[in-house]
């Protein structure tokens, strides 16, 4: 199981749409057979930071995320709002150990 | 739902004994009834870091964790193998909104 760790940086006042569409995100990845985890994070001291915490199974799986539709919307649909670029940390989810989908 | 993100800096020499004693923390953990995730991360690119991911149903869910002997107990016997002071953020769980234990 591995997991990436997204901060995402948005600009004030796109901050609605973005919780918007990044929910339509969520609810499509975690349908993935791969994904275990697709939370979406709003930082309590900073709304314009969030994070994305996204479990996948093996390394493929995380890889095949990144070619769904879904992602791709995501993706162009929230570059313009970014305040500065996103920034993922990978590791590996050493507990639990065993996930049942 | 908020999630804490903590980041712990493990001395080298103790990583392996972090492992075994936060295996038990998280093995506690996730049996409490306010708690819905308590993930323990290794980074793949520095294997001293480590992040554990709590998520819990209240503030007060949170704050009862702490109260917990089996907290107090990882909390110090891993003291003095901190490389340094651990960070923890907190967030809103935006997505999923819905939790079922």
């Amino acid at each position: 199981m591995i997991v990436t760790i997204v901060q995402v940086f948005v600009k004030p006042e796109f901050i609605d749409a973005f919780k918007d569409i990044t929910r339509e995100n969520h609810e499509n990845s975690v349908k993935e057979s791969g994904n275990f985890r697709f939370d979406i994070l709003q930082d309590q001291n900073d709304p314009s930071k969030f994070v994305l915490y996204e479990a996948y199974a093996s390394p493929d799986a995380n890889a095949a995320h990144r070619e769904t539709s879904h992602y791709f919307k995501w993706r162009d649909t929230v570059a313009p709002w970014m305040a500065k670029p996103r920034e993922g940390i990978k590791y590996d989810m050493l507990f639990p150990s065993t996930f049942q989908k």
